[in-house]
């Protein structure tokens, strides 16, 4: 993916400690920020998505990113550029599904509206890190239990079923064209914990988030397959386990957090010495190093990355 | 401007106290943010402009903003969507255009990168209001002065110049593809004052801002034109002072500040009782209207507003 080269040239020229998890925490200021953008023709397709659904999920996947950082998610802007014929009504829905996806403790403060050639959104959400405790990637240790938060596949189903035609809104589509943030999972746990630890969202799907909390803790996560949580229609699906797997935009959360901590969720394996993710069908134990992981990425539409 | 009527519609969904200045100010996070995208063949060419250049613009566009809340820009978020054969050398000198304008205070901390049909660049800026008094664009009052920091006209001018194939990079260009924002001036009126002020800056045009401060405080500005600080060889342009007046992008700042503040621009006028601008030309007078103003406004490209 040529973006991923793109961003380490952009780490060296920035040379910035910020960058690396899903938002940048910034405790001058006591927030963590974060900017996520859809594009039609590369994260979505106006013949499958509404301009509700198109509001909602924008606005869903940046929160997913505040709360996977543990912090409180409060305000957004909202970059909006649309062709010419795009009238009115559109724009109306588009706010409506934003709105609906703030509920009654995000807001919407400001941003912009341009013309373009194509419908693109970009939206940066702010979250309010005050008596909450922050994760980072690197912070899985020994001895800490592997939670999540959220079905797993749903989404990267849903696509599937819409790349192929499927007129009635199943559950699996609804997964994938309005994602639901895990909002209380994400922030009760950065409220509750004083210890360092990891929490990432499933948006690259849960074995992105599992293997990338890994290595980049050092640390090696065993995982049972038949814990994770995932609806049971997927076995429609011959290849289900790989949804499960690698489906993304899922916007689950992965949290990796003491054995003690009482956060919700469910638990789906333990931190253990050594690198990587064991994942365990049973008695069989595959083993998945970064490499592996990355081979497998599951990616719907074209490359989008975060720097 | 079809973005107008939409900014409207935006604004009753949301209904939102924060939408309004160039920054939204969220006190209780202590913090500024404002969000500002260039599409590529709306806001920009790349016949015209190098990514340097852009990233340089993209920055300053929204470093802009904040200063002319009176904050002090502190961090940004860039995303950037690109088209499939852009290569990386493009991406490292958006970058380094975008550090460049960043200077050592302000970090790029965050964003994301991703395909597009065309480039698109959408920039939030947060800044901090530690220990400032923050504008309005309605706390222009009786007695205060008008205060302008910047040369105006110059980037209407150098659109001008290259949209009739100019190869020299002149004054005017070199305004209007690499803008500085007044980061000082605004920064040290933010830090100064106590009293309620206003502040905006000149992105669509010194008169877009006089009139807008003018009529959202409900007073009458009284402005020299002699008095407007711009580049004299600006008269070779048969219709300079619409150059100066009414031209973009120049990203001057306009503070309507208390008389005794000593704050370094130039005074241009003073907060009469009225509502509109008077503008003084040697013994004549001519009187805008927000209607009047709105007519006028020279868009370089296509519609562009913020919410």
């Amino acid at each position: 993916m040529k973006e991923k080269e793109f961003i380490s040239s952009i780490k060296n020229i920035l040379n910035s400690n910020y960058i690396g998890d899903d938002c940048a925490y910034l405790p001058d200021l006591g927030i963590v920020i974060t900017q996520d953008s859809l594009v039609e023709g590369v994260h979505f397709s106006l013949d499958f998505m509404s301009p509700y659904q198109l509001g909602y999920k924008s606005v869903m996947v940046n929160v997913s990113d505040v709360v996977s950082s543990g912090a409180n998610p409060k305000y957004l802007t909202i970059a909006l550029s649309l062709p010419s014929h795009i009238q009115k009504d559109f724009v109306e829905e588009f706010y409506q599904g934003a709105k609906a996806a703030c509920g009654n403790e995000i807001q919407v403060v400001g941003g912009d509206i341009t013309g373009a050639d194509k419908v693109y959104v970009s939206v940066c959400a702010v979250g309010s890190t005050e008596y909450r405790k922050i994760s980072s990637r690197k912070n899985a240790r020994r001895g800490y239990k592997v939670v999540v938060s959220g079905l797993h596949g749903s989404s990267a189903a849903g696509l599937r079923q819409l790349l192929a035609g499927e007129k009635v809104q199943t559950d699996f589509i609804k997964a994938h064209l309005e994602p639901k943030a895990q909002i209380e999972f994400g922030r009760n746990i950065g409220k509750s914990l004083q210890l360092d630890y990891a929490m990432m969202d499933t948006s690259d799907g849960l074995m992105d988030a599992l293997s990338i909390i890994a290595n980049e803790s050092g640390v090696l996560l065993e995982v049972y397959f038949d814990k994770i949580p995932y609806d049971y229609h997927l076995v429609q699906f011959d290849d289900f386990q790989d949804l499960v797997l690698f489906g993304g935009e899922d916007y689950g959360i992965v949290a990796v957090v003491p054995e003690e901590l009482d956060c919700g969720g469910v638990v789906i394996g333990h931190v253990k010495e050594g690198l990587g993710v064991d994942l365990r069908f049973g008695q069989n134990i595959v083993h998945y190093s970064k490499e592996d992981v990355e081979k497998k990425i599951y990616n719907h539409f074209e490359g989008k990355d975060e720097i």
